[in-house]
């Protein structure tokens, strides 16, 4: 059974705007905080390294769908799943909640890739050992 | 026939991360930068006023899919076109470019709202003075 | 005797540039964060109301040294004294350490405003209230 | 006789905050993207290689006294001088002004620094063929 990793973030002064709100971007930077901070519970960090070299995860596509304001020093709630865990890439879902009330949600997917300085980042399948590690948060599993 | 409004933006110092290219976030800020030209040039803004109070337009959803990496100082050509002009909402669709070669894709749903101090923003019909110079940038009008 | 009003913060990736490192930016962004974070723990906040209207802080100026590069995912410690609680203003000092080494100090000076949609902000004498709360953290008191 | 180097950047609504005016850390970047903007007038980049790998320059120091506040779509002109050239440091003194109104002044000092990954930033001095192209911006130069 799947679980979301919950975290939480503060709406800081500069995540406002002109409209008195958090800024919409503000949410971009939130859902991968707490994408980092999923990796770091179990171990891992967006950037690697293995015999190889760097291994990073380069974003392919990112989403946010807003249904309520937040405004400055609110505590917003957030969930994660991994609604898909590909051989190479792996959809991050989040929910902002406040109070219990659902704010946004959002979908991150990235693509897990070899880097090398200079070059463009090779997509390479996930290690198996990451695999593992990220299962637990799997809503839905299906492999591409 | 619709014309896309096309604007440039250079990948600055802090749109960078630690992976050497530009931010995600960094393509939604600029994506948002873009949509705010294209409305100056047609002697509007994001935020204006009525006989009735202050008018803005508070996403409700955005998106970005990236095809290929930027890197800093280059200069991006950002093309905007409206994909629907619908009774309250407007959705820019929005493609980035770097010497003809297409990096990303992005949309962004924008609602016209009344904005009322200490209370939620209220979607209201798109007055017919905006609507009537979003016009141009229509690439396929649909009616909501 | 002072008390240093302390509190961590991580270095997110969207605080990275392509050096590898945290853009200094983020030290301006963080030192706010702690100052807002620091008033809440006395109960303020940096936007506030009384019977007359809204009061802010605008920051009158801000300055940041930095002695060591942080990187992603390192936890800063935050420390942060006000140096100066004059009749109209206020001066945080800060400092960044990394497992007791210090990377950075700054310094924000901020002055009490009576806020009004349209007009400039108004310094203000700190109301008693406000500037009682805040004596505990003063390091060096001078009057102005 | 030193010439300022001057550019102008739009308060982009992504810069504002829930008071209604350009953030802070908003003059901050403005300040690097004019810095670099100079930079590259004269051919350089704050990020360049020679035979001997990376070179960048990591900021010591930055600061913004502010004067008066930018409004979201303000157009500020910013004027960069070299107040120091040293053997391995240089200081940009920033000005911002709006109509002919000075809103802030700042100042950031970099120093010339051999990048080499996983390594702290070696400090060198500054190439004969880059200080050269520096001198035209220096409003008071000075050996360290």
């Amino acid at each position: 059974m799947a679980t979301a990793f919950v975290t939480t973030r503060r709406v800081e002064f500069s995540d406002t705007d002109a409209a008195g709100i958090a800024h919409f971007v503000a949410f971009f930077r939130m859902m991968e905080q707490a994408e980092h901070e999923l990796l770091r519970s179990i171990g891992l960090s967006v950037v690697t390294h293995d015999a190889s070299g760097k291994i990073s995860w380069p974003r392919v596509s990112a989403k946010c769908d807003f249904q309520s304001a937040a405004r400055f020093e609110e505590l917003l709630e957030i969930e994660v799943r991994i609604t898909r865990l590909g051989k190479t890439s792996v959809t991050y879902s989040h929910r902002f909640l406040r109070g219990g009330e659902q704010l946004a949600t959002g979908e991150i997917t990235s693509v897990c890739c070899r880097i090398r300085e200079g070059k463009s980042p090779q997509p390479m399948t996930i290690p198996a050992a990451i695999a593992k590690k990220l299962k637990p948060f799997v809503a839905e599993s299906v492999s591409n």
